[in-house]
């Protein structure tokens, strides 16, 4: 059996500590070449599913036009979402840039397509579908990384809206919509990190032994 | 910035490639060491999260007495499972080893914490919040498998009585229950493919331009 070494280990940790979430004031103008996005959905592919149902989907939108009724269903979402919060956040929300829609030249919309028939594992956690449709979604954005290609999950728009505008069948489910393209840097931290949005919790307060 | 060579996209490849989900037929009698386990959960606590969150908790599961009331639950909730496929797929369920709760030294149950103030990104699609544990959860299995370590998620349970067995609050939600442990093998293709219970989808018929 395939038996990896420290050094592979500390690559991959390599990658998950690089990898970012990219907006649009990142991405460069510049074509992702087929061979590097044949790499990103292989690597989606051949992330763990429930019941080995592999219920992924993927829509790869690279028009204009189609773009901007994307667009437009986030400028909606993101006015709602700035409501939610106090008026000192409101003003570093609009500040911003969440989304890189028009600026990667890739957008990949990812649903979860039920099955016709039940699935191993998927009876007690319904939920299971989606999270292996996840799995496929971290499995792409480490390969993005590891590719020096930036990927950044948009999740302020509206499912249906965006459903609709794909024209997905109607037990499809939109799990997520991600931006791709080459990047002029990736940051050191996570950028919420950086302007202090959020702070980073200390993992001793995340394990708990036993219980609760 | 951090550049990665083809050397080391092809090394994550190769990890994901022999990732597998692992059973009890599998584990060995070997504990973990902690720096093994300190560095699978240092790659879950580097996943993304929407807007930073950081919504996952763990709690690492070692006492018999309470795998085995964890294992009670997998026990109800496969019996209902197997009443849902047909008679002969029934058969076929019966002689699959379908969890490790109890095999594999180390259990780990991994958790949603709702925040309690509004989440960046977390307004138009509630579920980001879950999917953020999801991505954590996938990197533990990549990194698992690259320190040659099985990882077996086990979706058969009744997560109310988990969260009940483990004292959680009643705001978290279990996302995942898994089982960890060195193996003596890790099979070449999903078990459920070598059993031909599902084929493995064609990817062509998965990927769609601009729309369905």
């Amino acid at each position: 059996m395939k038996k990896f070494s420290d050094t592979e280990s500390n690559i991959l940790e390599d990658i998950i500590l690089h990898r970012r979430d990219v907006r649009g004031n990142r991405f460069l103008d510049k074509k992702i070449p087929k061979k590097a996005l044949d790499k990103i959905l292989f690597a989606a592919i051949n992330a763990p599913s429930v019941g080995f149902s592999q219920p992924w989907q993927f829509v790869i939108i690279e028009d204009t036009k189609r773009k901007e009724l994307i667009k437009a269903t986030f400028r909606t979402e993101t006015a709602k979402a700035c409501k939610t919060f106090s008026p000192k956040r409101q003003e570093m929300y609009q500040q911003l840039k969440l989304e890189g829609i028009h600026e990667a030249p890739t957008n990949i919309a990812v649903f979860y397509k039920p099955s016709d028939h039940p699935v191993l594992g998927q009876n007690s956690m319904k939920e299971a579908g989606t999270y292996s449709v996840v799995c496929a979604i971290q499995n792409m954005w480490l390969m993005s990384r590891a590719l020096n290609i930036g990927l950044g999950w948009v999740s302020i728009i509206d499912p249906e809206k965006v459903k609709s505008i794909l024209n997905a069948p109607a037990e499809n489910q939109l799990v997520a919509y991600l931006c791709l393209g080459f990047v002029d840097t990736f940051y050191d931290k996570p950028e919420l990190e950086r302007k202090q949005w959020e702070k980073r919790k200390n993992i001793d307060e995340l394990i708990f032994k036993e219980s609760y």
